[in-house]
């Protein structure tokens, strides 16, 4: 069997069967169910695991990272590395960008190193079940769920924190301190992600506490959670001059770069403006002013995950595992 | 085989040749040896990778990363995951903690995953060739070479910076700012790793610009880089009352630490103290005061270990690659 009989048996050219198996985007829904159909079943292989012919069942396990330089993610990587080693299964790794599509990316994993099981390390929250069938091995997300999607609570496994209340906590620490006009820096506040569930939070919060939502405050960074970008967009919020003691950040990294926007724009941290993330980096407890942060549990996170994942693997049921992050007092934060 | 009949053939017990296959140093090197020579000599393979007996030939390469915590590694172990899945190969990470033996570990994980081949990350410098003689796939040392050791150039490859010289630069650049009371924070001065090299560095740099040493200003932190124990290496430093006005971290982390430490002591850096560091982490350009580092390479280095590696794969000869890092100015010195 080979890509050409693929081609064939399908009806299409082989490189559209090469753009299916790589999970490339322009290729048609109809198009790339028929194409994978064929490839599960003729067996088929793609050239480049071709010499994983002789494997018939692996112990492999696949971990589809989204973005590199994520601090965070690489603490959870490396629990989910080494809780997999533990247990005597291969992790395999992939990276793929922090825009990329990380359901076609686990698709392609799982046939390229038949995989026994995938855990996503970042994704969308609004999966559907037609996209999800691409995978034919039980996955966990890890760091974040299906909030805004269609799949079935047994269809699919997650282990995150709650991301809409914890923001919605770090804001309301803020409110306790006399913040009213709080700031939010955010990747985007509409994007079927994190970063639109966190700023719901951010929303939530004021409004349960009568501080009217006031559009000029927010900042939407752009979506990859990059220390340039978060310094950009809290150099445009200062360039608006409007007032705020108070900003809530995204993710550590991030509310480090905002600070030393606004240290470098002549804004001192905390005593013309406060601070709060979400992340408890160990790094975030040494910078100059400390960083008051959400805690999310990287290791636990990490490890169950991978617990998870093999307890749906030996036929235990698909879970939905929800951490409580730790609020961690910095210097970041004073009191009005 | 069974590891029974191991065991009968060597004339030890079963625990035995367990401890042997799973890299524990309470074994005697004679043992060691004819145990791993009669798992050579009858292909036998130990329980937990039972399941990759179909496999002949792998193309998986394994890489052992000493410490968890480090970022400096996390990026380079990244660029790794990255490089080694864009030409189809597996990658297996296997953690060690920072004081476990990284040869023993590399030569458990060659055997259980039949490795192709080996990268390291992170080790000591001083190895001989019968430690090696462990591992039977070509191998690549990343971040370190075998400066204090006795392997023959052409037995293995090793990519990294010349530490010795780079900390020479980091402290000439504080002599060139007028500084003469240059402290070092180090994890040990004479443990024949990155450390020690840094350490002589350091004190060449003294020597060649006709500063004596001072043993007072000299700070072993303890061996695993860690942010804590940076923390209260500047401490002890403090407590012991000398005068200094700059001070020479091994790490970016650990100098963020060390500049903790200072702040929280009332010492201003850099107006009381300059601090200097080797990583170049993008953190440390974003924290309160921006660290002057040394930039390693990260990506390069991950990307020329796995490139180095699979050229001795396809024949090539083994080679060893020096990175030249970049200074990168920042607030934490000054001139006196």
């Amino acid at each position: 069997m080979t890509i050409k009989d693929i081609a064939k048996a399908c009806g299409v050219g082989v490189s559209t069967v090469s753009r299916v198996l790589n999970g490339r985007p322009d290729v048609s829904p109809e198009v790339r169910e028929r194409v994978l159909n064929m490839v599960e079943a003729t067996g088929y292989i793609p050239n480049n695991s071709a010499r994983d012919l002789g494997r018939s069942q692996t112990d492999t396990i696949g971990v589809v990272v989204r973005g590199m330089g994520n601090l965070f993610f690489s603490r959870v990587l490396n629990t989910i590395i080494q809780e997999t080693d533990k247990v005597g299964y291969t992790l395999v790794p992939r990276f793929i960008d922090s825009d990329d599509d990380e359901v076609k990316a686990g698709a392609v994993l799982e046939r390229e190193k038949k995989l026994r099981g995938l855990i996503f390390l970042g994704g969308r929250f609004d999966y559907n079940p037609e996209e999800l069938s691409l995978v034919h091995v039980p996955y966990v997300c890890c760091s974040f769920t299906n909030s805004f999607g269609s799949l079935a609570e047994d269809a699919y496994s997650s282990v995150c924190i709650d991301d809409f209340r914890t923001a919605y906590r770090a804001v309301e620490k803020l409110i306790e301190h006399g913040h009213r006009r709080i700031a939010a820096l955010v990747p985007s506040r509409a994007d079927h992600s994190i970063s639109e569930l966190r700023f719901e939070g951010y929303k939530a919060a004021l409004a349960d506490h009568g501080i009217p939502f006031d559009e000029a405050l927010v900042v939407e960074c752009g979506g990859c959670f990059t220390m340039p970008e978060a310094y950009e967009g809290m150099e445009d919020l200062l360039d608006r001059g409007c007032d705020f003691t108070a900003a809530f950040v995204l993710s550590d990294t991030t509310a480090l770069a905002a600070i030393k926007a606004l240290q470098n724009r002549g804004r001192r941290v905390p005593e013309d403006v406060s601070v709060i993330a979400i992340d408890g980096l160990q790094i975030s407890a040494y910078t100059t002013p400390t960083l008051s942060t959400m805690v999310q549990p990287a290791e636990e996170m990490g490890r169950e995950s991978v617990k998870l994942l093999l307890e749906v693997l030996k036929g235990g049921p698909n879970r939905h595992i929800r951490l409580e992050p730790a609020f961690r007092e910095g210097a970041s934060l004073r009191s009005l």
